[in-house]
């Protein structure tokens, strides 16, 4: 690891647990049976453990979405052509694509960065990081060399950095790069030892050939590139792309400054589970959205141990599930910050300790 | 039925296919592969059904809560006393609990009715709509008559039909009774015929004693007084609360109005169930939020074949998930307002096809 990837990713802290254990405390004194409020209430003691405060400030929000292209797709993976990844990253800052009204819906900022999109992009509103036009093609070579890796995910670990320098106290990870579910397939299937089968989806359209076609190419790239599963970075290099590397790096990034991460849908998931693999710690500061529709998802959130909230059979990508999380996370701000406690509720002592044994008001 | 009742009840419009139909048009014209924004796309239509209109405005919603008192709290099956239905009615516009906190965060106004609490209450802001104080013990007797359980739903009907008359276009169902999930798990029993263990649930806390004992009153309570599984309004009347009718009523009430009608928890889908067994048209006009940790829960949404879109494990009940799944709608309806086509995202003919039979901009 480079120098200042190795700065970030060794300095990042475990959570406050005396803040979480303030937080527990005051959720249970809230008007509610304990625990009722499920993973509201689990969100809100996470928020408590980063911030070390009980109450969070998650107003000012953004989503940053990376764009890359992936050499892959010249072996017919993808159902969509290359371009469509240049085109989608205009359309992003136009404001007319998913994630873009989800977050002005939900009043989140996007942030558009080039990492690797395979066309020229002069567009004032998409931050330029390009680190080269396209990976290579996985099915015959390493997709980039171990610097780009690391380089892509530096890139990551400064858009957080930089977001919250910015006063953002809450960022989404998306993405945009035709033919990344191929590559995020293969970063599962090294990272986990999953079989390609259960790593790759056919989703609703890719026709039974492509999906074979898909599979062998997934297989090849993990026979011959050889990448070690101890190594994230290797992974990242030999068979990722410089998409999911640099959502691995805003994972990294933001548990570095202490800002919770929402993580998107399957390429997210799989970015978010390499970032845990090069500091375990970074899992804490992650909240998942929602379960994508996408097979390999599970399997990456199962690995992660991290759940998503929200069921909506999503497949876009994008960081379109991120900007709906923000509003759960709305909820689990408003219930620590605003519910009343028993003692406000005039519920006494009398009949406290019936009710803090029992399940539910309502039973 | 009461002519009453029965006016309401068989006047319920099925939804309207053309404007679906539009709706789906619209939504795959959008720059993204069909169907990928998964259930977000499903109620966006399903809103298009409902009121006709391509764009819906879910921006003034409400979250009505019915508070009643259960009888068979005497046999010791809650674990809170009778006296908290009426503080926590009380607490809800005070504003202090989880439903007021979720409700305000969400831009949603509380409206509090007691359709039947233990105590007298007098508070500008709780809607008097008493039938009597309390139903009485199903272990021994029906928790009412006949009329009573049909004033109980026209009340709900009146709710909606006066909400959606002040302009409101949004409805959550939401309720408060101590003794509550144990005539809901009742009903559950009586209108699906799945055996009492499966529908009553221990939750966190309660008792091994304690859960036996509330299996015990329902099994009793269905074998002698022998609801009619084919007439809802038997059930509800006999092993039911006022709390489940009136909100059973303000399902019918928001269809009647073509209103949708949000599903809250356990109690709020038990009630939606035998809404849909009085006119299944009703089914059509819900949408249920999330996914209750009481296991009846998943009986009760599988018999009436709708899907929560959150998996909070909550059971708080008060209507305190409807306001969350008000920001889900939101999305939706932001989606079909506001995203571009793929004409105006510069995608033209030579990709759209190919898009369009893929499953994923990302494969």
């Amino acid at each position: 690891m480079t120098v200042e990837l190795q700065k970030y990713a060794s300095q990042i802290k475990p959570l406050n647990h005396d803040a979480m254990e303030q937080a527990r405390s005051r959720l249970d004194s809230l008007v509610k049976p304990p625990g009722s409020l499920g993973k509201l209430e689990d969100i809100a003691v996470i928020l408590a453990g980063i911030s070390g405060e009980l109450y969070y400030d998650a107003s000012k929000r953004c989503v940053i979405t990376m764009s890359s292209d992936n050499g892959v797709v010249e072996e017919g993976v993808a159902s969509a052509p290359q371009a469509v990844t240049h085109m989608m990253t205009l359309n992003f800052v136009k404001g007319i694509t998913g994630v873009s009204v989800l977050a002005k819906q939900f009043g989140a900022d996007l942030i558009v960065v080039d990492v690797g999109v395979n066309a020229d992009i002069d567009h004032p509103l998409v931050k330029n990081k390009k680190i080269r036009k396209s990976t290579w093609n996985i099915a015959k070579q390493d997709a980039m060399t171990r610097d780009e890796a690391e380089h892509a995910i530096l890139i990551g670990i400064e858009a957080a950095i930089e977001a919250v320098n910015n006063g953002y106290t809450l960022i989404g990870a998306g993405e945009m790069g035709i033919g990344n579910t191929t590559t995020s397939s293969a970063v599962l299937c090294a990272l986990t030892g999953i079989p390609v089968e259960q790593s790759a989806g056919k989703g609703a359209g890719l026709k039974e050939e492509a999906y074979k076609r898909k599979l062998e190419v997934i297989q090849t790239a993990l026979l011959n590139n050889k990448p070690d599963p101890n190594d994230p970075i290797d992974v990242l290099a030999k068979i990722g792309g410089f998409d999911i590397a640099a959502m691995a790096g805003l994972c990294i990034g933001g548990a570095y400054m202490k800002v919770p991460v929402v993580i998107d849908g399957f390429i997210s998931m799989v970015a978010a589970l390499a970032a845990a693999r090069i500091n375990p710690t970074v899992k804490d500061y992650m909240l998942a959205s929602h379960k994508s529709s996408e097979q390999g998802f599970t399997h990456a959130s199962n690995a992660l141990g991290i759940e998503p909230c929200l069921h909506l059979n999503m497949r876009l990508g994008e960081g379109s599930g991120c900007p709906i999380m923000f509003a759960v996370i709305d909820a689990a701000c408003a219930v620590m910050r605003d519910m009343g406690t028993f003692e406000q509720a005039n519920i006494g002592d009398e009949y406290l300790d019936e009710i803090k044994e029992g399940d539910n008001f309502s039973v």
